[in-house]
């Protein structure tokens, strides 16, 4: 609403970056932040995978410190955290006031002690997950999510735009690699859902194509959608689970249906029966006359030792 | 773009129906078809939950047997299977020339026993799935899967479309219930995805509600819309499933993360960690190459005896 005076972001020089780590995924950030004009240096163990970003106009530099000397901001992508190790720990001397940006992926306690080393050593750190596979990277949709020092992430937002929409989630360096496996979380489960119902179909000739009109066409936008979920966020928060409108034993019994549906029709089993059994175990903790999402207190609790 | 010069469907008067069971769900689709004017004659084990639909016009019939006879559709919505004998084959006499539209959650194996049944009656026979709760029968949207005689299916698809819209699947009496089990497992594959997924984020203090905006107001349509999904069904009928956008090991090796970090956050493990499970078994069998979608393979196949 207010008028424009000031150059508008994207015209505005873009800094100074350091690449570590030449993988499919480093590679692509690599050559995203050259196409979109950052100055560019990068490392890689094995050198000649730089060889193409090179002739493009990167330097290529001779140690991992060389690399991170070089730039104000340095992204490290390589396989994982012992590698960022393996491969910065030699370059302790030049992380003092350095600031990394690290992608690969990992766990939340890991991210976390990525952060205090880093700390330890004088550098800012910013962990990070990337949500696209190399090919997305810099297109539109494309979603990088970050935690750690704010400060960082908002003096360096511009870099990080080049390579996707950033989105802060909080100081625990923790909370990005944390979002990252609840979401693929969610997306394995409503996959493996679908294919586990299609080979269910599929035991009394029922084509993938054929189950997919009915399944993806109409059940899951009309009955499954995201906005209806978002809808019951709320609910999970004050754990409130009525269940006027149907009972976890209702939806049990619908389990055990689709379990015993399973192993009639010869197809795998596995994955009903624990889908059946979390739901016994809800109805087991009391919550038979709430609706299903009293599932919620089920899973956040740790499986009690055997 | 024709003109309709025949009276439109929904003014032709409305056939006689019986309704057999008055649960949630049956006194729901009785009072839908006395609602939609269809002269109505119902019975119940216990007579008086027929109280209401009877001061509204519909006639109590003093035995399951005199409301087989009393229209040429009988909907049968009781328990199970098993309670559809215990209250029909008292009325065997009848049942020969009557025709049952049976409701009631079950297998594929027990809709066909119970085709079979009717048969040996004389019975016409349509087995069928409802796909809404009781309060949305006869609301716009609401689905009810059919399989069984075709014949039948369109001779009385007025009656049938007073209950919500009727989706015909096939002949193999089977396939009403196989297509509600395998829609379920979607939903509670989907559901215990997002459920799992907020635990996950719950246990480093983050909101169902904050988590819900990223994860369902962004990434699930995004990135799991059932669009896409669809576009990939034909590679499933032709088990082809190329890895060169991301393989079952790279999936497998995110699986891991998750599996770890679900234990390290201190919540429930069981799921990631069957999801992971699956994966491995797809990477042994030899679709480590591929991508995730050759899971199929692993979802048509029984588990190995152990
Ligand atoms: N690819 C994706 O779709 C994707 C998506 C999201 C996140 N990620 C994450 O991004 C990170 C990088 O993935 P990527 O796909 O690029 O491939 P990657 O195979 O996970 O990692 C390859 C990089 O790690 C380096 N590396 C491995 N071991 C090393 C060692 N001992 N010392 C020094 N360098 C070593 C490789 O160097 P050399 O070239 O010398 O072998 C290369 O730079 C991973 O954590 C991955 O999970 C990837
Ligand atoms: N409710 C839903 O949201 C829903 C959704 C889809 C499908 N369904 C299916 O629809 C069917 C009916 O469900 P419902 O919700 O109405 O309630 P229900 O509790 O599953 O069934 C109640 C009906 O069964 C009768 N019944 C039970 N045992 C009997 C026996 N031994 N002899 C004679 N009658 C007996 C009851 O008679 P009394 O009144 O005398 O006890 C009543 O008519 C079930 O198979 C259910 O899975 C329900």
């Amino acid at each position: 609403m207010t008028s424009q005076t000031s150059t508008p972001q994207h015209s505005k020089p873009a800094g100074p970056v350091s690449v570590i780590g030449l993988g499919p995924m480093g590679l692509a950030l690599a050559e995203t932040l050259l196409d979109r004009g950052h100055s560019l240096t990068v490392w890689n163990r094995t050198p000649t995978r730089a060889d193409d970003l090179v002739a493009r106009g990167a330097r290529r530099a001779p140690t991992a410190a060389d690399a991170v000397a070089a730039s104000p901001v340095t992204v490290v992508c390589l396989k994982d955290y012992a590698t960022l190790y393996d491969v910065l720990d030699p370059a302790a001397a030049v992380l003092a006031d350095s600031f990394l940006v690290n992608l690969n992926s990992g766990t939340p306690d890991e991210a976390r002690t990525a952060a205090d080393w880093a700390a330890g050593h004088g550098a800012g750190y910013l962990d990070g997950a990337i949500m696209v596979p190399p090919p997305l990277v810099g297109e539109p949709g494309a979603v990088f999510l970050y935690s750690g020092a704010r400060d960082a992430f908002d003096r360096h937002r511009d870099a990080l735009a080049t390579l996707g929409d950033p989105r802060y989630l909080g100081t625990d360096p923790g909370l990005a690699v944390l979002h990252n496996a609840a979401l693929l979380t969610m997306m394995y489960a409503t996959m493996n859902g679908w294919l586990h119902a299609t080979a269910l179909v599929g035991s009394a000739g029922v084509t993938a194509t054929g189950f997919a009109e009915l399944a993806l066409g109409w059940f899951m936008p009309a009955v499954v959608d995201p906005a209806s979920l978002l809808a019951q966020a709320p609910d999970l928060d004050r754990s409130h689970y009525p269940g006027d409108l149907g009972t976890m034993e209702m939806n049990l019994n619908a389990l055990e249906h689709i379990a015993h549906t399973s192993a009639e029709q010869g197809v795998h089993t596995e994955q009903p029966l624990l889908m059946r059994d979390i739901a016994r175990r809800a109805v087991a903790e009391g919550h038979g006359e709430q609706n299903y999402l009293a599932l919620f207190e089920v899973f956040k609790k740790a499986l009690p030792a055997v």
